[in-house]
């Protein structure tokens, strides 16, 4: 599919994140305190709110964007997915004929803040990445132990905290917790030292569902895509984490992309999963390419100072898609709804400036990695700003995700203290 | 304090789990589809819909009874709580002048289903008993290394899944899942075998915070407590728990009861934790009797039988409290909600009568259960009925939990046919 012309210009730039074949669904404030529903086309942004309240909009009987999160649209399944798609390409399409009417509801995203795209009803963080996996596992348990025995059979995951999921733009305040050493007898409650970023994608479940999923019904039933950066307190990690997994190393804040990029604009590029050496269980198997080739990177920028590009990877890299994190998700029942989150896990290639965490480009912080500016790091400094990049490239257009980026201020002087 | 009397004599036996000192609060239906807030008192339910909209109850502008779960209330605070409580004391105490108007609205618990009594925004597991982690430490790591380095510095927890908490009398489906014998090659997906119980206690988070809080804020922002039955399928478990801890083990479902039980109520039955050989570092230190003298047990029914007690513990075994719990799960700046679930984890005590688990009463299945019946038992069957009940005694009267209780329904023939 080439790139499809809008009579909004801008989206018709063939390196532009946000054309006409992307429409990425968001929630946007011109003024504060009246967030809308929007969706980016080039520079812009079509306020679907008051295209719903105008009637250039109707896709059943109650509104479905009077709220600010895209929830109630992800709930109708497929069907209504595909018809607002169909009808905003119909809008902006060039030589719309109503275009005179959709032109009033364009904002220019300069004039715009982004908000939550959605309501996280719970959020899921996987470990799919084998790259990641091995270089993660052969740091803290030696190369002959690096993968786990049920890492090659299931997507092993963990249950994240929904309430701590923020919108990129927000900044991270470095954490305080529990650390302990290895020299340490005991110990001590302090500001995180060992502050690191995740670059992961997000998944979406549009669809609810009440008891296990094939495979294929779980990719049926996941709406869109986002960058997802799962911030971790290694040292708070390390002292945690055994025996019932990661827990407040995790729960500082995972910072989203603004723009959910809909499944239906990432068609053109599906992928397989990587060949395997153990074929999965039949629940678990591939029944199509359910992976997506989406480039991406990670750029870090001291205060004041220029980004450097720190990581470059693609989301082609994951041993398990999305589709099989969710089918493993509910093999044992588990309800699954609305506005579920997956993170992917950590996505890093097998290449050194393809790992996509400061724990693995700085391998512990035994290899601190040096910025164009020649300033040094192991982990994330306080003023630094993280930010996650992502696209996938079509023919003579591109797929844009936006960027997912925060600022890391520094630690609370006493948390206790307000 | 004493008992306290209502004109609702059933409320006056001494042996009445839901006298007036009591008060529990609940969702109940007579008609289908009709669920409404309600009170317990003695046999009785008092529709606290219907007293709201009659003008009996007001306790603002806005309603806050007009929803089927009771996170209006809760996020209104603890002065709002109290004004609660004491304006169902003045209704309902013996004499009380507006018995007639009330009257009308009390419903025979007979007549009534119960429902989820708060919509669960997310739910947490702890594994703060120090029992139940020494027993299973050693069945999985031999007795030397039975508590992990961490376990007596921090409440350890873990993220579970809201979407799966169900209230008492829901069935539970026996599981599928990936299983892997030790002395298997390779994994299998296969209904579990090993399917549990876990007896705690479940605290209810009222009151929201965002950022760390200390111990004695997290009390203040407890609302009530709950009887809570974590299932899990341990075999499930063990091989998938290495290394980011339990997840569809655990998914499933947790029941819990539908009573719950503020904190106002268990005021007098506040008792400290036990003594401890390291000091806890200062923000997760005691500052007062926050655990409660709560008794506690577990029946066993299979089908058509009667029961048997199985288990008898306490929830002052706990080796940290529900607040300790609480301010843990924010040091890391995680926001908590109203509406978040905190299980306890299993509240086992020193004898071998008084383990939360079968895992445990069983020793991994080594030591089957004799039931009343002579049947055998390491792990719940299809048919059985599992029930917890709980109370704590006062001087003339109890403050009961009701029951939290649920039936094995068997495993579906193929959890992919529809």
């Amino acid at each position: 599919m080439p790139l499809m012309k809008s009579w909004v210009t801008s989206a018709n730039d063939a390196a532009h994140p946000f054309p006409l074949n992307n429409l990425p669904y968001g929630v946007f404030s011109v003024a504060e305190d009246d967030l809308r529903c929007g969706v980016a086309i080039g520079d812009m942004v079509l306020d679907v709110t008051a295209a719903e309240e105008t009637g250039l909009i109707v896709l059943g009987e109650d509104p479905l964007f009077d709220l600010p999160f895209w929830n109630p649209l992800m709930e109708q399944g497929p069907a209504v997915w595909a018809a607002l798609r169909n009808r905003l390409t119909e809008l902006l399409s060039e030589g719309a004929e109503e275009q005179d009417k959709v032109e009033p509801l364009l904002v220019s995203q300069d004039d715009v803040q982004m908000h939550m795209p959605l309501a996280v009803s719970e959020y899921t963080d996987f470990y799919a990445g084998r790259h990641h996996a091995t270089n993660v596992g052969t740091m803290f348990r030696g190369p002959e132990n690096a993968l786990p025995p049920n890492w090659l059979h299931i997507p092993i995951g963990y249950n994240g905290r929904a309430s701590s999921v923020v919108v990129s733009g927000t900044d991270i305040r470095r954490p305080w917790g529990q650390l302990k050493g290895p020299n340490d007898a005991l110990p001590r409650f302090a500001p995180s030292q060992r502050f690191d970023i995740e670059l992961e994608m997000g998944a979406i479940v549009g669809t609810p569902s009440d008891g296990p999923i094939s495979v294929q019904e779980a990719d049926d039933n996941i709406f869109g895509y986002v960058l997802l950066n799962d911030w971790s307190a290694r040292d708070i990690q390390a002292w945690e984490y055994q025996p019932l997994g990661p827990f407040q190393a995790k729960a500082t804040a995972t910072s989203i992309s603004p723009w959910i990029v809909t499944k239906a604009a990432l068609e053109p590029f599906r992928c397989d999963t990587p060949a395997r050496e153990f074929e999965l269980l039949d629940h678990l198997k591939d029944c199509g390419p359910m992976l997506y080739d989406i480039e991406l990177e990670v750029t870090m920028a001291p205060a004041g100072q220029s980004e450097t590009v720190i990581a470059r990877t693609n989301y082609n890299e994951m041993y398990y898609s999305a589709a099989q994190q969710l089918a493993h998700h509910t093999t044992s029942g588990c309800p699954m709804n609305t506005g579920d989150l997956l993170g992917s896990g950590t996505i890093s290639g097998p290449e050194t400036q393809n790992r996509g965490s400061l724990l693995e480009l700085s391998w512990g912080g035994k290899e601190p990695l040096t910025l164009d500016s020649d300033e040094s790091r192991s982990f994330v400094q306080d003023g630094d700003t993280l930010t996650l990049k992502g696209h996938a490239k079509g023919d003579g257009y591109v797929i844009g995700f936006g960027t997912c980026s925060g600022t890391i201020l520094p630690a609370l002087e006493d948390p206790y203290k307000r």
